[in-house]
């Protein structure tokens, strides 16, 4: 489970640089960018060069690493570290992972250190490391609840594009393929951002896990027939109520499960979770331009200048959920005890 | 309400030929296709040149008078046309409206004629002047649900386009908006082939109706935080029990707007209604290729070679509809008793 073991690694860090693979080529080009400034890192984050809470988490504390190296010889080096901090910080709103990664690397920035740059890539890679461990827990854990033959449903991308490695929703599924539990995984195409056609499907081909690939339309149908036993996500902020914002179509999915008999999960690192939000509608949800919507690449697919309501995230209610899958707890039923129990 | 008077014409009967508006190419380009062969034009239902259930049944009665056109001079011309209906008919399995034209059509065929290529076009215009005057019926019982500052969220196109013209659910709409008691349309994308920020969204632009584009899976969120009151739907085929087949992805809003205490209407002329299925689980479903998923347009969005669940319709179970609306009808609460009370 070493970093550079994994098959798909989205962010490397090579030669003193960070690299990049740019998801929004996928899958027609795989292409690595390299990055030498935070602020350039930033601005990746938020045009979606990286996405996946874990994923921005791990490139953002990267992203410090570069701060220090370019300003290191400045007598206010740590000032301007903390400046970039700031912008990382507000790349993107709603997952609290980035929020948590780069609380860590402001402590270690504020910590006494021997070789600044040095200390803090080793910070980096200690939080790259552990959120590849992490989800090797979670795969087990969550895993652990399927039974042979399970038909899983997936939304959005939560694998090894989305986190350091193997994935948090994606590695329960990869882990539920290898000891043979999996019939067949059903992935939404994810709208807009088509992170199920371009990404998870991508990433469960080159493991030859067999693999469907629906419109969200078509997943209300699918249940009713019978073909799903379990929806599987990931989540991009868990608050102190057991309620979770994750990519938008979520909410959608938990309502039908629910309606269906279907099993519903949200796998994610403890860095997922947030006590000192109350509840959901507390989150601070990001809305995206109109142009996600009417274009697709250059390709302009719908009308010009039409409003559009485009939150990337929503809120799925603790009740609709069947349990939550950290690398430390299994949180069944989720309310606000039980996550205050677990979490403190 | 004459044809001639409609805006939008999605098919125009010209100097001896059938013209449709390729919807295909829709907003980007208004092409159209002149068609002299009924079997160019049950291709063209098949790949979508036209579609919506209303439009193809007129589309097809069109097609009749083509090929009795081509075959007249041919001894056994009737056999011929016949032979055409048959492949027509066969182009798209879901829509009963284009079974109910071309039994129409069949019917005028083997009766007696005086002017055989004359006789069945006036048959093919008043089959598409009625399903006008059908529209301006239900629209203006739909629109008699809504109060003002209704909030409305509908699915796929279902306007001017999809059927002889003014249309069936956006009928409704077109009409509450004259009335003054429409605030906003939301519409749905309506993946994959984007019928809502493709064709709806060019038809209300047009009309400077206030709408807001969405995707699928943000439906669930906009119903939760209150910004919607009805969804009001067309329909492909209605059965004796009530139940409704209409684009993929109905089904899931109804199941929603349920769950949200949002009304749930569809809209859609008697052809439209086949009381000889009993239920929706018998209604022929259309399974369409995973290339409208994958690809849009020419480019390759997600992953070749993978596989897809693509249903181009689902079923809405009656219990899930406040009402169904036909120009010669309302049935709230719909079920098998009031479906036979009405349609017999």
């Amino acid at each position: 489970m070493k970093l550079t073991d994994q098959k798909i690694r989205a962010i490397k860090w090579e030669n003193d640089f960070l690299y990049l693979l740019d998801q929004r080529l996928l899958p027609n080009q795989e292409v690595y960018v390299q990055f030498t400034s935070s602020r350039n890192v930033a601005d990746a984050i938020r045009d979606m060069v990286v996405r996946g809470a874990p994923a921005i988490g791990i490139t953002a504390a990267y992203a410090v690493v570069l701060s220090a190296q370019s300003h290191r010889d400045l007598p206010n080096w740590r000032e301007a570290v903390l400046d970039d901090i700031e912008i990382l910080q507000n790349s993107r709103p709603t997952a609290v992972n980035l929020a948590w990664a780069l609380t860590r690397m402001r402590k270690r920035l504020l910590a006494e250190m021997t070789d600044p740059v040095n200390d803090l890539l080793q910070e980096a890679q200690t939080i790259h490391q552990e959120d590849v461990t992490a989800n090797y827990h979670m795969a087990k854990a969550g895993a652990a609840f399927l039974v042979p033959g399970s038909r899983v449903l997936t939304h959005c991308n939560t694998g090894a594009l989305a986190t350091g490695g193997y994935g948090t929703a994606l590695g329960v599924i990869r882990r539920a393929w290898e000891k043979g539990k999996l019939e067949r995984v059903y992935a939404d195409e994810t709208r807009p951002w088509l992170q199920g056609s371009r990404l998870t499907a991508w990433e469960l081909q080159q493991e030859g896990i067999p693999t469907t690939l629906i419109c969200e339309g078509a997943a209300a149908s699918l249940m009713r027939q019978q073909r799903v036993d379990w929806v599987i996500v990931g989540a991009d902020r868990i608050v102190a109520n057991g309620d979770v914002a994750n990519k938008i179509g979520t909410y959608s999915l938990a309502v039908l499960a629910r309606q269906h008999g279907v099993k519903f999960m949200v796998v994610a690192p403890n860095s997922t979770v947030d006590m000192t939000i109350g509840k959901g509608s507390d989150i601070p949800i990001e809305f995206r331009s109109a142009e996600e919507l009417i274009k697709i690449g250059e390709i302009q697919v719908g009308v010009t200048n039409i409003d559009a309501w485009n939150p990337a995230f929503d809120i799925t209610p603790s009740e609709l959920i069947d349990c939550i899958v950290t690398e430390t707890a299994v949180i069944e039923c989720p309310n606000r005890e039980r996550m205050r129990a677990t979490f403190r």
